[in-house]
Order: C-alpha cells, then sequence, then structure tokens
C-alpha cells in the first residue's frame, strides 16, 4: 500500500528557497524506496509575490493551499526598508494569515543543544526542551487600531484577545506533550500584570493539570524566564506560553542552543481539519541571501516535525538523528547551504 | 549652604528591608560631613502591610509620600502562593500604582559588565548599556477585563494603550541620554505584528531622530533583541522601548551582566512634579529572605541613580566606582548582604 502526502511548498523569499531546496532533498532522501512519496505543489507566495503582481496572498491561493495534506514554508518578507513594501504587511498578510485561516493553534518549537556544538553560553548544561506557544489568540489577533493618527494626541491601542477555547486546547496539546516526555510543564505569563489573561491561563492550566497528576507543573513570570533561559535553560521541559510570549522566547531559546539557523518549528492544527505548516523560525534574512551561507539546519528539522505530525515516525527518528549526528561533527570550518544539505542527506543514505 | 533631601523609604517585603538597610548605609556614607543630608521617612508597604491592615496603598499613603523629594524602594510582595494573598495584587496595588501615580514614565535600567565579573556568557564582550522603558502605558495600563468568566465560554482581553503624549517624552528622553553616550539608539518593539502601537512608535522615533542628527538609530524586533542580548551584547547603548517589552529585555540584560542581584533601576518623572523612585530590579525573593544571601548591589546601584538624578553627580560617581572596584575584586567566596555592604561603604570613607 503505497501513500501519496500532497505538500504544499512555499520558499518565499531571500534564503527561503536556498534552505527549502535541501530540505526537500532531505525529505527525498529519507523517503527514497519507502512506500511513501510527496507530491509537491510549490506556491510562489512573499514579497517577490507581492511586488510582481500585488497580491499577498488570494483567496484562490488559500483555497489551492488547503487542499494539501500539508505545509513547507521557507521564509517570507523582503528588504527592510524596501520603499515598494511600505504598505506591505507579509507578515501580518501571508505568514499569520495562514497560522490564522489555517487554525494552527499549536506552534511548536523544540530547542535541543546537541553534543559537542557551540553556543553563547559558558556553561550550557543539559538543553532539551519544547515550547508550545499557541499561535491563533493573545496580542497577535489584530484587533488594535489607533484615532487621530499623525496627530499628537494619537492614541494606538492593541488589544490580547484570550478565550477558554483557544487556550485550553493549546494547555491539553502541552500536557500530553509532557506525559511523552519528562512530565514537566512550565506555565510561563506575566500574571501579576495581565491579571484577566494571566487569570485564565493560569486558571485552565491548573484544570488540566489536575487530569495529569504526574505532570510536574510550575509557573514563571516572562521576564523570569529570560534569565533562566540563560542560567539554567536545563530546568526546562515542556513550556506553554501566549503567542507573544512564545515568540520572544523561542528566538531566545534559539540563541542559546546555537543559533536560531537549527530552530526547526511547527504550526500545527491537531484536529486535521486544516493542513499543518512547517517552517524554519528564522525569517528571510536578505542581506545573506545568494551567498551560500544560510544554513538549511532549520528547515531540515522542519521537515523531521513535518514526518513525526503525519504519523511518519521512524523517518522522522532517521532525520533527527541524521541533522544530530552532523551538528556533532560539525568542525568550525564553514559549509555552504548546500554542502550542509548534502552531508545531511548523505548520512541517511548511509 | 546646607540641602535636605526629603527621602521615602519603602523597604518592602522579603529581602527588601535587607538590601535597603545596605543602601542606607552607602548613602550615608557618601553624604558623611558634606553639605547635603538626607532625612528619611519610612513606609510600611507591601505583603506584610497588607497582612496586618489590608490596606495595599491608601491615598493618605500616597499623599505623604508625594510630599517627599524621592523614593527609595527596596521589594514588595509575599510568598508565591500565600492563600492570605490570593486576593491582593501587590504588584498592580502598590508597586505599579507608585508608577502611574506618579507618572514615572522613565524606568531607567542600566546593564554593565564590569571586568573580572562573572557571568552566563561565553565571551561577553565589553557590555554597557541603558534600558529606557516607558512607564506609564503599553499592556501595563490595566485597561484589561473578562466575561463569562470560570465558563468554556471566556473571553480575557488586555488593552495595551500607547499614546503620541507618553511615547514621544519618553523617547526624547532616550535621544538626549544617547547624545551623553555613544550616540546610538535602538528602537526595540514588534512593528510587524502590533501594527497601529510599533507604527507610532517608529513614526515618533524617526520624527525625534530628525532633530538628533549625530545618533545613529536602528531598529530590532523584540524576539530579534533577545538573541543579540546573548550573542552580541556590545551592540547596544541605548535601547528604548515600551513598558513590557522593557520588562522583559531588562531582566534579560541583567542575567547577562551577572544576575539580577546587581541591576538598579530607576523609575523617573523629569519633569520634577512628582518624586521619582529608585529601586533594584529584583523582587522580595521570600525563599532567600533572613538567610543574608541577598546581594545588596542592585540596591547600592539604585543610590548611585537616585543622587544622579538629584544633581549630585560627585557622590554618584563616587558611589558607582565604590561598586565597580568591589565588583571587579569579589572573589567566589560568598559574603552576606551586610558585608557587601560595608565593603563597599568603606571604599567611599577610603
Ligand atoms: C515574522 C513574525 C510575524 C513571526 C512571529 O512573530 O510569529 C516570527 O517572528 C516567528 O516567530 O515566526
Ligand atoms: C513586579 C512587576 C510588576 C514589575 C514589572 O513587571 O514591571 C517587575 O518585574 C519589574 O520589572 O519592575
Amino acid at each position: 500500500m503505497s501513500r501519496v502526502v500532497k505538500l504544499a511548498v512555499i520558499p518565499g523569499d531571500g534564503i527561503g528557497p536556498e534552505v527549502i531546496a535541501e530540505a526537500v532533498k532531505v525529505l527525498d532522501a529519507v523517503t527514497a524506496g519507502s512506500d511513501v512519496s510527496f507530491e509537491k505543489t510549490p506556491f510562489s507566495l512573499g514579497a517577490g509575490r507581492f511586488l510582481e503582481t500585488g497580491d499577498t496572498l488570494t483567496d484562490d491561493d488559500l483555497d489551492a493551499i488547503k487542499a494539501h495534506d500539508a505545509i513547507l514554508l521557507g521564509a517570507v518578507g523582503g528588504t527592510p526598508g524596501d520603499p515598494r513594501l511600505k504598505d506591505a504587511n507579509i507578515e501580518r498578510g501571508l505568514l499569520l494569515k495562514l497560522r490564522f485561516e489555517l487554525d494552527h493553534y499549536v506552534n511548536l518549537r523544540p530547542s535541543k543543544l546537541y553534543p559537542g556544538q557551540p553556543g553563547p553560553l559558558a556553561e550550557p548544561g543539559d538543553i532539551d526542551f519544547v515550547v508550545v506557544r499557541e499561535g491563533t489568540e493573545g496580542p497577535y489577533v489584530g484587533n488594535g487600531g489607533s484615532i487621530r493618527r499623525g496627530t499628537p494626541a494619537e492614541v494606538a491601542n492593541e488589544t490580547s484577545v484570550n478565550t477558554a477555547y483557544g487556550v485550553e486546547r493549546v494547555v491539553r496539546y502541552a500536557f500530553e506533550l509532557a506525559e511523552r516526555r519528562s512530565k514537566k510543564l512550565t506555565l510561563v505569563h506575566k500574571t501579576n500584570v495581565l491579571v484577566n489573561a494571566g487569570s485564565l491561563w493560569q486558571r485552565l492550566v491548573n484544570e488540566v493539570a489536575a487530569e495529569h497528576p504526574e505532570v510536574a507543573v510550575d509557573y514563571l513570570h516572562v521576564d523570569a524566564a529570560t534569565i533562566f533561559l540563560v542560567t539554567n535553560p536545563s530546568r526546562f521541559d515542556v513550556i506553554v506560553t501566549d503567542n507573544l510570549f512564545g515568540d520572544i522566547l523561542t528566538d531566545l531559546a534559539g540563541a542559546v542552543t546555537g543559533g536560531i539557523g537549527l530552530a526547526a518549528s511547527g504550526n500545527i492544527n491537531p484536529s486535521g481539519a486544516s493542513p499543518s505548516m512547517f517552517e524554519p523560525v528564522h525569517g528571510s534574512a536578505p542581506d545573506i541571501a545568494g551567498s551560500g551561507k544560510a544554513d538549511p539546519t532549520a528547515a531540515i528539522g522542519s521537515i523531521a516535525l513535518l514526518l513525526d505530525h503525519l504519523g511518519l515516525r521512524e523517518e522522522a527518528d532517521r532525520v533527527t538523528r541524521a541533522i544530530e549526528s552532523d551538528i556533532s561533527e560539525r568542525g568550525s570550518a564553514p559549509r555552504t547551504t548546500v554542502e550542509i544539505g548534502d552531508a545531511i542527506a548523505a548520512r541517511l543514505q548511509a
């Protein structure tokens, strides 16, 4: 019985297409000769498409993407300050629109420091945790506005919306993940200041915790969490947090585990009602596009998350092991994007 | 001509009184024999007072505090999870109430790594920057609420309020500070997601920048800023940012510069219309209260900021130099709170 997975591929801008080429290379390598195959449909989306056609994400694009089983995304966004992109918010109009329209309520971001891997911390310890970032609520909802814009009396508001519906489902996911890992879960929020949203998060964590008596639960304010991420990152296993705090913590987590060039992520709709999307945490980095300097490891790590999400556990493990052994044996000699992709793909064939 | 400064002293809870005792010791040492003296009025405020009387900050307290020239605060907050404090939000009802009522729109938080000082980064470089955190707006305004609380249909909102009035004044302060330092200013926000607030901040920074052509200005998203704080903290000189991002970045900054036990801060109303307040960034740490383990350096550093704010530049510099030489010569042998206070005070007499 052969299985065909329909994969929408959005290479995007800058280094996006470069890292996606390597990710696809690894995907092909790990599935070669197996009974699962990926039917890939490329989508031209991002700043490049906007500059050509003026479109960010049309209804037709969205419908076509929805007809797929999963999505692989590189990175989107043009050169900062490009005047032609002044009124195009590619992030809100494309990336966040996909996350919201496809109800990607789990933004899954693992962080691990592999043996032998260099990083900024003097004594990093054993770092291996996952941030479960809420993906469809919080300050990301776009429910803000301004009055008297451009005058000295301007007021600009941003509203963070948090619902029991939205918080409970992501908290449940995080507890189930904690059950499969070290049974330790940390809620990160700012309950002493954001008392309404904070209370909702705290109450739902307490409620769901009662159903998981084996999971040890603690709480940190977001400011304190950043301290521990640099002084004692091994204290973390599963972190569950809101959309904005998760954005901040996962970039920091990427930095302490050897750089954002290694950080993979999944935007997941666990119900399966719409395709989940896998992408490196890094951006399009137009400054290094074309130089061969982009590290495709984060994009390749996103392939492992994709395979795992599709239930292809063995393939996912093989990709993870190939990445791990490549990272552990990386010297300090720089390699190109293609060289890293080739090296990881070669380990899969071995 | 002798000058008398009326100083309201709020030792607070936990380690607050312990570090304040050392800060006052240093204040007395640096002003001994000079023509400025401090008339100190203690205020019993915090979790301890709440448990005794049920009051957090009464109108009478506030009026009495307003009659002072400046405020020195230790730390407030009881033991986390204490059931008797369930409905007391000491942070909102006391600390934030003081910041808002006294219009402390500049929350000034310097970070510096002294020669010889241990920290978590393998290659910290030369760290010396100041975060100018807005103190009276943003998500801290308390303009949130919830509906259907406790039901599966609960919605909890938090509104971040940002005004041209509030943003412009703190941005101006930051540019003036940058003029007196290395003439480099970084705006940190999340303009690609919080488009209304972000646009207001970006426009006002651009406007004020035009009046300061010598100041080099750049912009970072808050997530990227956390990366640079661990990979390249020496890139920063003056950071200007909103209330919540400033809260997060300054705890992280404290961590990378040797710990939150060293981080001083000023809650400043530059107009002088109400007293400014100086406090260590750390909290009340009830877990180590009474053990003599609390580091009073952050509280003593807040004395330097207080003296500087009062125009007592020479005294401020002497305290700063005493702290710097103490930190540089600190071995790894642990010292008590009192021993550190004594050592810094002794350097002032020398
Ligand atoms: C590009 C931006 C909108 C996005 C976010 O804030 O979520 C990015 O920082 C990320 O973490 O995926
Ligand atoms: C205690 C808390 C309300 C406060 C804040 O969030 O501002 C603290 O973290 C700080 O940074 O001074």
